[in-house]
């Protein structure tokens, strides 16, 4: 009975692989996680490549989910880490393609090697970004894995900020995992399925679960709101504007050390809402705190959410956009002309215990060339005058340099160990 | 300039009211949400009417997301609890409808009534139900609100079980709300302004957020997996079978007292999964723990995700479907025949600390005409016998009676007060 139960859970599998359509590869080594009916294809079909020239997630079109973990290291030597890294990034070339993780998942007397949620699920545009933190070049003052000399040369910690209040145990991480997908069910898979493989390489630090907009059989261009109720990312920088994004974004040759050319840096800040203080705020407080109409997004004293922002106008003696508006600190024209890509989704972790308030915010993740000189400007900026600060509190923090894309039968990271 | 913002905003949201489509009403009391682009129609579009002779959200198909939040009451009166309910009734109809809460959002001197985040989102099948815990009823042995005679009868505290960890601090409330939707950002809002409307009535004691399965054009049938790679639901209650539902679920006249006829009662467990521990066991142990196939569905024995279960079946002299597996411990058979409706969610609360693992599981709700004889009479033999205790802890437990759906005009809770 058994060997019979075997080959027809083999039989399923390939069956359902069998319709299976667009961007779905079948490879030997695993099986296609499929849809059970051909009937709606849909944009949960799609795939996004986990190889290439750059890692998938960053200019990736903003997926309606999100889970993020940070990991540290519990290993010794920068083979085990060369392992890890190589093993975490077959795992997401798999997960990707919509195909289970590994080879063996049938053997009734193993442990599958996937742990199978995502059997009948498509790939929902997952993407998986990995992320390595400073600690892992230098960790109180101690080379850990002898890879100093290749450390990326803007990986620094974050500097203390102006209104921080961080929750050290959900800061931080020497190794980060973003998995962003349509379906949140295929974001958790392949957190759970990466920190399964790491198991004595490493240990979840934290983790954060995002939501976004909700699409339906298109991605709709509609720019989301947040959780104070405004639109968010209304002058986010386009992955289309590929020059913006080469100059503000992606590394260069010469930009860094040499393997971290393509790569980029990412910066998280779990940043809590006092929606309950916010939303006793008149509409015209409100406004005026953000720079912008809340219905329609137009800058204030225009009509349209793509008006541009006129930092100059202003009406009986005072500025229509006021000097301590959210949209007018983090301009790039109050900025030195800097900008950064961000990617941030929403959440909720439920009650704030000793105050009865939901504990929720937006999850920020951006990313930049050089934190310093990008979000960290940006933010001390922000910290010190933002009209927002009295609404908000940012409870954590990390940093993370994202080396380049993985090539076919590499793997994310290879260039710290050439 | 401010009138003109006015003006200007909410001639935005009529227009964006004139293009919505499937069962989206115009309310003369406030501005429908509607979604800002005609183009791409969907299941997203689809409302659930708010009045009826039974709550939504229970026999509704499972949408696909869950934010689910209990309160503790503040307020001294039978009165102030009758305002609650009438004007949480009131903002329930509302946004299921897709509409903003309250009349007044233009104001730019008053805090608009609605906090915002779903304008431009689509009603998303949004449905609110609310439950009476039996604190109100009772409390320390005190008839708080003058209520006692009008207690459901079958309301009491679920007694201690087998394998309960539970943390008091998610456990219980006197007040319910379940908001479930296929955006969680619209579930979000249901929770945040009822919420907001309760200030100064109830304190918010805990919240969870949870997931299903992700729809794409059309709600599929597929049964939807757990975070144990199982599909979870095969053999659950459904509403169609609606001489089961009269025998299982909703009480009808004389089962309990009057006021209660056409409600039913609501456990939740929050059921924590030990996946680092499942994921090492192999996949013969993990089938023999559910008594099914992993992959398939299908009873241990049989070929098909809906073939009967065969209880009886032996093979070389042991039961095919093992003593001790969770199907037949679950079963009917076993449990003289009862049977409760699940309508559960998946969940993951980021890491549980000292051990660096994933705080995950199942949130699992179920509906019952009396919980001591259906829900807790069920657990107890499972929490005594079931082979998938190795794997689970029960984290939080809490039960609300769930009253008779509103009239057109009425408020759940009605009859309370009649």
């Amino acid at each position: 009975m058994e060997e019979e139960r075997h080959s027809l859970t083999r039989r399923r599998l390939l069956a359902s692989a069998g319709v299976a359509g667009v961007g779905i590869g079948l490879g030997s080594a695993g099986y296609v996680v499929g849809r059970e009916s051909a009937e709606d294809e849909t944009h949960l079909d799609e795939t996004v490549d986990f190889h290439g020239t750059r890692q998938g997630g960053i200019e990736t079109p903003a997926q309606d989910r999100l889970h993020f973990a940070a990991f540290d290291l519990t290993i010794e030597t920068a083979d085990e880490l060369r392992d890890l890294l190589r093993e975490w990034s077959q795992a997401a070339a798999e997960m990707t393609e919509g195909r289970m993780v590994g080879t063996e998942n049938n053997d009734l007397l193993a442990p599958p090697d996937d742990t199978g949620e995502t059997v009948g699920l498509r790939p929902a545009s997952l993407t998986v970004t990995f992320g390595l933190g400073p600690d892992v070049f230098e960790k109180d003052g101690r080379d850990r894995y002898g890879l100093h000399s290749k450390r990326p040369r803007a990986l620094r910690q974050i500097d203390p900020l102006p209104s921080d209040v961080l929750d050290p145990t959900r800061s931080g991480g020497d190794l980060c995992v973003q998995a962003c997908s349509d379906d949140p069910q295929v974001a958790f898979h392949a957190v759970r399925n990466l920190a399964r493989l790491g198991r004595g390489a490493v240990v979840m630090r934290w983790s954060q679960l995002g939501f976004g907009r909700t699409s339906s059989t298109t991605r709709s261009q509609a720019t989301p709101r947040n959780l104070m109720g405004f639109k968010d990312g209304t002058k986010n920088l386009r992955a289309e504007d590929t020059e913006a994004m080469s100059e503000f974004v992606w590394l260069g040759e010469g930009d860094d050390v040499p393997w971290m050319a393509d790569g980029t840096y990412m910066v998280t800040r779990r940043i809590r809402m006092l929606i309950e203080i916010w939303d006793r705020s008149p509409l015209l407080d409100q406004e005026d705190t953000i720079g912008r109409q809340k219905y329609s997004g137009a800058p204030l004293g225009e009509k349209d959410e793509f008006d541009p922002l006129d930092l100059g106008a202003r009406k009986n003696g005072k500025p229509v956009i006021p000097a301590d508006a959210h949209v007018r600190l983090a301009s790039s024209e109050a900025n030195s002309g800097t900008e950064i890509l961000r990617r941030g989704y929403s959440f909720t972790d439920g009650v704030v215990e000793e105050l009865g308030e939901l504990d929720a915010g937006l999850f920020f993740i951006c990313f930049q060339k050089n934190p310093k000189t990008q979000f960290e400007a940006i933010q001390r900026r922000l910290g010190t005058f933002d009209a927002l600060n009295e609404y908000i509190k940012h409870t954590s923090s990390a940093v993370f340099a994202v080396p380049p894309g993985a090539s076919q039968g590499g793997y994310v990271g290879e260039g710290l160990f050439a």
